[in-house]
């Protein structure tokens, strides 16, 4: 079936094709694409926009030697295929399998990992000046969407490269949208590059345009001040990027790869950093992505003939957050939502096109989104700030420092938090409940249920600081009622009386708790069980009077365990001098988490409801002992 | 002696002045603010090169309707003298006294809390659509200076306003320099705008030669496309913040009150983003900080005849790691050092000197400082990327997901670890054994003194992933020698044996713990006394150890209590069902700690030796009763 990619062991192996093949070749790529990706979920849109980009890379460049930066690395899929990995596509995102994001651990090919958007220019500079300084002789190029470009540090390294002038290529993949439809002044920028001849005049065309100079009269031209620098700014597109110091090549159809390979060779040659500009089509080639690139960029497994996904039949705990916001955006005017290229993502379309002026996309910018925020919040607006987890980290600057600090009440809506699954040690939001832990003034709550999610939601709006809520991928637990109740503040919730242990179950946590006390049940082992609530403010009250009834304490999250809820009861119970309870603490252990099914991934990490019990038995065997079976009799009592 | 200060209550009163008793005016605050910060220290320079510009923005906007956001804000002194605060100027950076940073609680004319660089035009942004929203009309204008135009957020909000099109003003201070001379394409194209008249011609300029066209040869014309766009190249500056969606207006003399007026007076009535690009001169009016602006940018107590400050006569932490990188660069090669404008503040200037090859300034982007350490070290490099601890909290994402993610051998010198002192809540680095502390394969050292210091760096390049050394602010103990140790990796140092208690301190904490165990020996109590130095790998077998032998374990750390060291050292104990000791931990609570000299806020804290001996027999009363005092007496033994 795939002819072509059957003998590519190697990208070495392209450079023997003619035009033709590689044409063919292409056509493979995106049927073996859109076969993985019906069958393992993933990036499909972006990956079949880049088939012929990465083949013209692969070509003109020799990886491993010459270096190629995926930004983001979901685009990365037809670079696996054609570095070696074409085989293993099939296992794409499954535990054990190839990995949705560029790995160093799984080829030198992928030269640098990535997964977080805006990386790859910063990363390139760095192998740019080791290579320089180490006195060796290679290519470095980043390859980088219009996206992924809005994010601050793209900016930040994109200024420093400019200027510091070293050999480094940056290819913009511009296919007019990161995931949803892109924002800001960049994108309406590129967007005239694209659309206008005034500034997409091919750079050729300068020279015979400098041969024009003459004509301009001589009164103008000392108007103008430098002639140089009339005509280019006249002539040369791009001057944006010029200015920042690179030398722009533009625009090139990323589709076509006679053109791709004579632009990529004559850069391969050119000193400095160069920015190429390539025009690509998101989902080219697969008609279903092409008509909806936002549900085709990150998708599960889906039917390939027709493209339809299987129907859920439970919302998720994203759906579950959009209801509310279209709800309480009627409820309440000073209510603004932000997101960070993530609308559809974070559940926020309908409430986007209900309420566009309270609305704002602000691109990959989740720094920027944060202390805007702070700013309506000092204003009098009440905004409510959707990013995921993995994301957030982004922001932990922000948070503390223009929201916290001024104690402004935002609401950050933490999706995707604890194990995501699929996308793997990249995108596991596995250290919010930390580092939000720190952070003064903040009250941090997960829901263990979508009744709760929207009880603690509305429980937001009544606090007077800012606010997180952490809530996890994928459905909840089918509970989702169109009424709730606010919660008293920083009250944990006793669900069952038990007096052999208390099991704490934070968020998800909980729900594994639930499951554990049954299974000690079964065993005639009777437990508390906890549905903590609140991370901040902790409920100290209920944790010591746990502690002091049954002395064993068990606490249960999707979240590190350095520094996390275990480690916060632990505080609580030293603070108040309760030194007599002993506390086992379920979470993540101090390791990066692999990509896999998340319930495959609690298993491993022995966190599945059986693994837990084992471990409580193990540490407290008495638990299963016949009662009093080690007791020592009373006087006088046989 | 301040005859016009004195009756300025609120910024009102400048309304009546007329231009001559301006000027008067700013001669009057120059000299108050060398009196306040040769008494008090804090940042001279800046606030020196804005008199002019702080004088029109108060005399054009009516502050506190129009919103006035200082980025950064150690340039907000000048406002502060001018918004009702002119007495307090005397305690400016003291306990109790002025923040040296805008504070919205001081005064509702600090519209919005800064101190770490270029939040401003996000926040900006955000009350500029709160305004909007709610119907209101004001105007909002943020104050940036050219440094923290690099910093990755600016970008990020420039291009979201850009593209808002918005009513918002950004007032560009451009003074060549953040706190060292500014790095990077952004800074060198504002320089060509301040130097070469072709970029730099007014904008009323514009309209004459819009006049001209004609005199376009028509060929030219056509090749050049639109007639408009042509001649906005040719003719109007600022070329690369118009692309963005910004109206440019520049250059204004920044110490020109009459043309500042008249400018702001216009800009106050346009519509849409605009961005006006001032130059100023760093030091202006005080020989000294004009002659060595870098070391008047944020400065301890001088002598303001001279200009001198009084020499030091033990060496500060940063000196020490300044010295070692010297010593260092010689040693290996493969050593590169990394800052983020922060050349002089983190000891690197003569490594800089030395090794100009392998230093590298990336301006205020620690996201972008991260990342490109992560490229070079997976290219066979061994990067230190020295940043204030405060600042590292923008790079959190990028510690975790580019560097310890693959385990790359990254070494953090983290400055400025714990209080601060007079620069505040937003400069404490009581964060970071918290936030660090999350992230797998990052091995987390704090020294106790400047030889353990040299030690720990000397012992980070022998670790094969990414290593933390955090240490405070200021003078150590007076103990640099020149040679140094390769330290056990995770072992903590037991320096006095102990039976009553043990006192485990990191970092400045254990000189705390050391004065501790002096006077709990003069009272006859004899501790353990343990010189942590890991956070991470803990030394968890002296801990248990410990643990063992006398029960009670005493943790001091300057970092918050939420996740902090004395809660890895109850996780290790937990972990290992150790449930028998007693912790008590001494840290940061979960509260900002407001500015003042760092004995004294420890003094406040109860962190002072003294206060941590009357909890410790508080909460034990037995280690002062007399040895045996409560003890069952044996059967016979009286």
């Amino acid at each position: 079936m795939y002819k072509l990619l059957e003998n590519i062991d190697s990208p070495e192996y392209l450079k023997n094709l003619d035009l033709p093949q590689m044409n063919d070749l292409a056509a493979e790529i995106r049927s073996l694409l859109i076969d993985s990706v019906s069958r393992c979920g993933g990036h499909l849109a972006s990956n079949l926009g880049v088939v012929e980009l990465t083949i013209a890379l692969h070509y003109v460049f020799n990886s491993p030697q010459d270096k190629l930066i995926w930004d983001v690395g979901h685009q990365s899929y037809v670079h696996k295929a054609l570095t070696g990995r074409y085989r293993e596509m099939i296992n794409l995102r499954q535990f054990g399998g190839l990995s949705g994001f560029p790995r160093y651990d799984e080829s030198p090919h992928d030269a640098f990992n990535t997964g977080h958007s805006s990386t790859s220019i910063s990363a390139a500079m760095g192998m740019a000046l080791a290579r320089d300084i180490q006195g060796e002789r290679h290519s470095v190029a980043a390859i980088i969407g219009d996206g992924a470009l809005t994010g601050g540090m793209a900016f930040e390294a994109l200024n420093h490269a400019g200027n510091l002038d070293r050999d480094l290529i940056v290819i913009l993949n511009d296919n007019e949208m990161s995931i949803s439809r892109n924002v800001g002044a960049m994108s309406a920028y590129l967007n005239r590059l694209r659309t206008d001849p005034s500034y997409s005049r091919r750079k050729e065309g300068i020279e015979s345009a400098l041969n024009r100079i003459p004509a301009i009269g001589p009164n103008l031209a000392r108007a103008a001040g430098k002639v140089k620098d009339t005509v280019k700014y006249m002539m040369v597109p791009g001057i944006l990027f010029e200015e920042l110091g690179f030398t722009y090549i533009g625009l090139v159809d990323g589709h076509n790869l006679e053109e791709l390979i004579a632009v990529l060779s004559n850069v391969k040659k050119m000193k400095g950093p160069v920015l190429v500009h390539a025009i690509t089509q998101k989902g080219r080639g697969y008609m279903p992505a092409l008509e909806d690139p936002d549900r085709f960029h990150g998708i599960g497994p889906f039917d390939k003939k027709t493209g339809t996904s299987k129907p859920k039949s439970i919302k998720t705990y994203t759906e579950v957050f959009g209801d509310f916001m279209l709800q309480q955006g009627k409820r309440d005017e000073k209510l603004v939502a932000i997101t960070a290229a993530m609308t559809t993502g974070t559940g926020l379309s309908e409430f986007a096109e209900a309420y566009p002026e309270r609305f704002f996309d602000v691109g990959i910018c989740e720094q920027h989104a944060v202390t805007m925020a702070g700013g309506m919040a000092r204003e009098g607006m009440h905004p409510v700030v959707a990013i995921y987890s993995t994301f957030l980290q982004r922001a932990y600057d922000q948070i503390i420092h223009d929201v916290a600090l001024q104690n402004l009440p935002v609401i950050f809506a933490v999706d995707r938090a604890g194990l995501v699954g699929e996308d793997g040690p990249t995108h596991h939001g596995v250290f919010d409940i930390s580092f939000l832990r720190t952070i003064p003034n903040l009250t941090v709550m997960a829901p263990s249920n979508e009744n709760e999610f929207m009880a603690m939601l509305k429980t937001a709006f009544t606090i007077t600081g800012p606010v997180a809520i952490r809530y996890p991928r994928g459905v909840g637990e089918g509970l989702a009622d169109s009424e709730a109740d606010i919660l008293p503040i920083g009250k944990a919730f006793l669900c069952e009386e038990g007096n052999r242990l208390a099991l704490i179950g934070i968020g998800r946590g909980f729900n594994i708790a639930r499951r554990v006390r049954e299974l000690l049940h079964e065993q005639g082992i009777e437990s508390a069980l906890v549905d903590a609530r609140f991370v901040k403010p902790l409920d100290e009250a209920m944790i010591l009077d746990l502690a002091k009834k049954s002395g064993r304490l068990v606490t249960i999250e999707d979240n590190c365990l350095a520094g996390g809820f275990g480690a916060a009861v632990l505080e609580a119970l030293a603070r108040h001098g309760n030194s007599r309870a002993e506390v086992i603490s379920f979470g993540i252990p101090d390791d990066f988490v692999e990509h896999g099914k998340v319930e495959l991934l609690l298993d491993l990490l022995n966190m599945d409801p059986e693994s837990i019990v084992e471990s409580l038995v193990n540490r407290w065997p008495d638990l299963v002992q016949p009662e009093g079976a080690w007791r020592v009799l009373k006087f006088g009592e046989k």
